[in-house]
């Protein structure tokens, strides 16, 4: 079980989280909890550590902000003791859980659960700080912000978890953002690959990184809301699951899981580059090296077999930066003009059933073009068809395509 | 080096104290810092326990608090390192500081020094949290409450310091309560007993009990003040040395250090207890299961040589549990009535060089006669002389008794 930031935000909710640990140990389940620190603490020792200096020790930020998760672990193992209900908190260091890496962004590398294990099995809940871990010097690592998240997927896969259930303020994932769509369905099942497809583009619900593990280690994760009365049975949110396990189960799924919208991108042409082998790569070599993340790719037809026009997006905040990188090499790139523009929104259809890339996309086509909406560029991945268009239109082009598909439910969704 | 919540309540002031380090650094000392968590963190982090349960795990409770010390700690290696002074912070776990005995009380029986010492050796300022510790079973330990002047002393024997400078609210040891006596002086030099005589009766610049480790461990602990500009060599405050330092270099010493004030006892009188044997082991032995502090006894004389009264101080604190201890054994013990008082102060003249009690106290009883002052009990130790007077009295005792031992400065302390 894990709980986020806003559901340790004071004794009383801890109570409530306390409450829910009981029932789930009640059911007769070996419990391991992980937690974030209380709301608003990390970011109130960010500000300390970055009023020291602009240039903090790293190691010492690891030392400062991963206290927030110590305190709301010791909270949480004495309210349940309180309760009736035998818990004791282990530190990162004490299993521990050894990281490595960069110190504020470490990577889990392995999970010590003998002693763990023994004590989950004698019937003792452990609660675990999320977020941080140990470095080999046995200094205090931590694993950047949102880390909880990957720490209780790693813990889950060390113990061997039947599953890893995620408190958040969701009640789950759905067919597309519920705020836009009020016939949108929450989906009982999910591969991995489609969350990653629908968190990386604008489905925040799970970090990346953790569902990237959860991949890896085959951890069954279920995304629940944090919100309802805890004592009684959850209200089941949302299994993220193998591809194996939703086709043995769920044979009449649907081929389009959901639709995702991202406004955290922006368009840049290059016009006029030469049309010669190395032209691209020396538009997008110094991106890369600059460690700025480039999607979308398109080079336009050349006219005249001599010059063509380079269309990608790149993240938002990257957009100025990106800019002054290709600007500096205009002579080495042969370039005209750079032509760039914010206010763009990607839109993605997603599904692992999806077999024809053909059909989908031109549904996606038809059905933008029937409302007038202009697509910008296309891309594609195994499970998703993704268009630019002009951000304004997003809400729009997310609802016409999710009737389109099949994807709207029976009434709206609570 | 240690520096108490004040001292690191907010960034401002960490840097301030970076910039004490940097500059006892500068004059070529190897240094280690202690620090206290940010003024205020300890009651919030504890204010959570309280309500997390009434009957909190006391082990979970020092995951809790000893959170404090460790963002002080790495906030200041931080600001240190910002500064250019290489620093790092130790935490109680990482030397480690082995503790024993209960938790939220343990006791220090050990600590590891020899990582410690080499990255001192290499230059590097080692900055420690006070406060904690680490149990034999790997768990997070604290000290009680103001144990931070306890790690300090203990990490000072434990490296073998030249001395262990407490930076406090306060610039030094004076004779008396400055705020009592304006010509009050500022002690230079005083001994480990005297301190703890002048700290347990009501000067309570240290926590005793880490006088009483820096006694045992002969550690030469500095009380000086926060408050001075850092950067540039501190105002010497008071020395707390060995009476052997004190007579080798202060030959012309005053008999009488200082004078202290108390006013958390209160009085109890049993009356007409039988004048036989066992008669006052039956009212102190209960009164000592119970863990209550009986300080000063006098036993009246027996007017018939059947029954006598019993006067003794306890702590104020513990008045109504002694008096409903002594009810409830009114029978076996076989006394008239208890008589209580809580409105009395104790006075106690402190020095060292006290050869004769009856000169000293003399003195005493002559200077409080002289003004009418009613003296209700008398106690002595090695080193001191104590009267229990009427509360309302008190600062006119100390004013009076500060002038008769000769203890006045030329002018008022600062």
């Amino acid at each position: 079980m894990k709980f986020g930031g806003t559901s340790m935000a004071g004794m009383e909710r801890i109570r409530n989280v306390a409450l829910r640990v009981k029932h789930e140990v009640g059911l007769g389940n070996e419990v391991a909890v992980v937690v974030s620190a209380m709301a608003g603490e990390t970011d109130r020792l960010v500000g300390f550590c970055k009023e020291a200096s602009p240039l903090y020790d790293e190691a010492e930020y690891d030392v400062v902000v991963a206290s927030g998760e110590q305190v709301t672990s010791g909270l949480l193992a004495m309210t349940l003791k309180a309760i009736g209900v035998d818990a004791r908190s282990w530190l990162g260091w004490q299993l521990p859980i050894r990281t490595v890496e960069a110190h504020s962004k470490a990577r889990i590398d392995d999970i010590e659960t003998q002693a763990l294990l023994q004590a989950m099995a004698a019937g003792q809940v452990a609660v675990i700080p999320g977020f941080q871990g140990q470095m080999a010097d046995g200094r205090v690592s931590t694993l950047g912000r949102g880390g909880s998240d990957t720490s209780a997927v790693a813990i889950a896969a060390a113990v061997k978890a039947e599953r890893c259930d995620i408190y958040t303020d969701v009640d789950g994932v759905y067919t597309t953002d519920p705020r836009i769509v009020s016939r949108a369905r929450k989906l009982n099942k999910v591969t991995y690959e489609e969350m990653l497809e629908l968190a990386s583009v604008g489905s925040k619900v799970l970090q990346t990184r953790s569902v990237a593990l959860a991949m890896k280690e085959k951890v069954r994760v279920q995304v629940l809301s944090s919100f309802e009365q805890p004592g009684n049975d959850p209200e089941p949110g949302t299994m993220i699951v193998s591809e194996e396990e939703i086709e043995e189960s769920d044979m009449e799924r649907q081929l389009i899981t959901g639709i995702a919208h991202d406004k955290n991108e922006a368009k840049i042409i290059v016009t006029r580059v030469p049309d010669k082998p190395g032209a691209v790569a020396s538009i997008f070599l110094p991106l890369a090296e600059a460690s700025i993340n480039v999607d979308m790719i398109i080079q336009n037809d050349s006219k005249d077999n001599a010059e063509t026009d380079v269309t990608f997006t790149v993240p938002r905040a990257d957009l100025a930066r990106s800019v002054d990188i290709l600007e500096a090499r205009k002579e080495s790139i042969g370039f005209r003009r750079i032509i760039t523009d914010a206010e763009v929104a990607k839109i993605s259809v997603v599904g692992v059933g999806m077999r024809s890339h053909a059909g989908v996309a031109a549904l996606m086509f038809k059905t933008l073009a029937d409302r007038g909406i202009n697509i910008e560029a296309i891309s594609t991945s195994e499970i998703k068809v993704s268009v630019l268009i002009d951000e304004d239109e997003t809400e729009l082009a997310v609802r016409v395509l999710h009737t389109a598909y099949g994807l709207d439910g029976d009434q709206p969704a609570g």
